[in-house]
Order: C-alpha cells, then structure tokens, then sequence
C-alpha cells in the first residue's frame, strides 16, 4: 500500500515541523500556517493531512510517545537479558526528561499538549490514556521486583509507582537550568537505590 | 499615597482575570484583548497598567508566588511554634499542586509561565529566580532538620532538596487525574516518613 505508507511520511513530516516550531517559537505560535510553513506545504496540503490543529497535535504527541517508546526498547534491549529491573526504569525514567534534544523537543510538546488537554475533552481523554498506560508499565516492573525479591515486599507498588512517576517533575527545573542534569541523575540514582535496597 | 494603592488594586484585579481566562480558555486564548474583556477595561486601559503580554504575563506570575507564600505563611502561623520541619516541607509542597481551587489555577498558570520562558530570556530569568528562591527555602528546611537530628546527617541536604521539589511533578498528574489527590497526599506523606525517619 504505497498511498497509504507515504499518507504516514507526510503526517510524520508534518509532525516533525511542529516540533520544531514548538522548539523555537514556543506553543502559542504554531498555528497550522506556521507549521504548513516550516514542513514546506501549503495550508490547503496540511488540511488535507490534518482537519484541525487539535487533531495534528494529538498525532505529534502520539507519534512523540511511539519515539520514546522505541528509544527506551532500544536501550532496554542493548542491556544483558532480562534487563534488571533498575535499569530498566532508570532508562524509562531518563528518556521522559529533557536530558537530550530529541527529549528535550518531546518534553516541551508534552508539557503543551497537557495545558490543551485541560481545555479539550478528546485530548484530555487522550492524554490520560497515554499517562495511565505509562503508569501501569512502571508499576507492572516495580510488582515484578517485589515478586522476584529485588524490592522489599513491604514496600507499596502503587505508592512506589507514583513516587517513580513524580520524577518527571524534574523537567521544569531542568529546562530552566535551576538543577543540573548530573544533579538530577544523581537523585534518580539516590531514589532507586533506596527503592532497591529496601 | 491612595494613587499608588489604586493602581497596584487595579494591576491585581487584571491578575485575576488573566487567570480566569488561563483557567477557564487556556493559554493560547489569553491575548491583551481578551484579559482586557474578563477585566471589564478597554484595551487602552490595560495597556496603561501592562505595556506588553509579557510584562502582565510577568506581574501575574509574581503576583500567583507571593498569594502561595502568604497561603503558605498563613498556614505555618497556625502550626505550634516553631513550626516541625516536616509539616513545613508537607504544607509548602501540597500549596505548590493543584489540590484546590486557588493553587489549581496558579499551578496551570505556572506551567504556562514557564512554557513562555523557555523563548522569553527575561521571563526565563524571573521563573529560574523565583524557583531558586523556592529551592534554597527547601534546603534551609532541610539543613537545619538534620542539625537538628530530625533528619539523619547521611542524607545529603542538596540531593534531599531535589528529591522533595521533583515532587511538584504530581501536578500533569493531577491534573489529568491521572492519580487521584489522596493518593499524591499519601505518596508524599511515606516520602517525608522515610526522609524523617532516616
């Protein structure tokens, strides 16, 4: 299906020009007409493409969580296997920040999407999907540990899950430089040896 | 100096409409004009108090920091003096996330703020200030619980820091209701457990 595969490159195109113009302009500025711009096409080409802004952003995320994804399976796959649970959700954890510039583009993107979907009921059911999906993978590696002793057993895995997930919180003090990004690896560090130590 | 009273009266009621529009449109939609609108003032009279999106944008965010510190304050006044350590760090923490109405709006708010300051060196300035004031706080707390043997000297003071303030990333969560808020109360709570009773 040749339509259908170059039907999926130019939404991917597309979604690639948002990026960059979230990156350099910031969220209030990508319009349609900015991005139809950046990606090289004409307004009436990206409509073809995407019927609303709401829609070409729902792809760019879905499409940034796809990235992500395959970004942490490679890396999972890279370590011995079965890959140790620490490792695993440091991995996890590392690829959510903005420690490099493909997540750095992603985080910025994802931090948008969430302040549209507090106004959008399709992107807010979205967004929570994606969120909760991520949620369930960590607490599914976190039981594991605790099932196969690497994690004490009176240890909660919904508390332990969502103290994992809380970390995200260090994007903003990344992104505006107030801690370091050695310093942030260094508490995710601290965090998981005391989860794994327990 | 009742000239002085008025105008800072009139630059906080603009405040507040701002984050009504924030809260109630999102922050693509809070453009001078329409700030101007939920304010009840022309477009002329607004831009007499603010002369550009950025400087309203600047004034509401310090304006949404000192409403937390006073709530904050306010809340520690009616602990038993001196305050303990960890009621402190509890009532500084959960005044960042969006738990109830006021800091539900101050807390999109923020994420907004900082969206815009990632391509406004100016506003960056201001949010990086303001989350190192925020930051140094924090260590101080923490400092001086563990001179004060409420928390073990083998805890590193900066990594403790970092660990608490990665916690406001509970807020997309909450927002999402990706987690519910007695979860995040209880997720933070065993956190400050483990920190004190170290």
């Amino acid at each position: 299906m040749p339509k259908q595969v170059n039907h999926r490159e130019r939404r991917e195109a597309i979604a690639h020009a948002l990026w960059r113009v979230v990156d350099e302009q910031g969220w209030a500025r990508a319009t349609m007409r900015e991005v139809a711009r950046e990606a090289d096409v004409s307004l009436g080409q990206l409509q073809h493409y995407f019927s609303s802004r709401a829609a070409m952003l729902s792809f760019a995320m879905d499409f940034a969580a796809e990235q992500t994804a395959a970004r942490v399976a490679g890396e999972l796959a890279a370590l011995p296997q079965p890959p140790d649970p620490r490792n695993a959700l440091r991995i996890a954890l590392t690829a959510m920040l903005p420690l490099h510039p493909d997540s750095r583009a992603t985080s910025r993107m994802n931090a948008a999407y969430v302040l549209e979907a507090l106004h959008d009921q399709d992107l807010h059911e979205q967004a929570r999907a994606g969120m909760s999906e991520g949620r369930a993978l960590v607490e599914g590696v976190i039981r594991q540990a605790i099932t196969d002793g690497q994690i004490s057993g009176d240890r909660d895995p919904a508390v332990e899950t969502d103290l994992i997930l809380a970390l995200t919180g260090f994007t903003p003090l990344l992104q505006l430089e107030v801690i370091s990004p050695d310093a942030v690896l260094h508490a995710i560090d601290q965090h998981l040896e005391r989860l794994f130590a327990s």
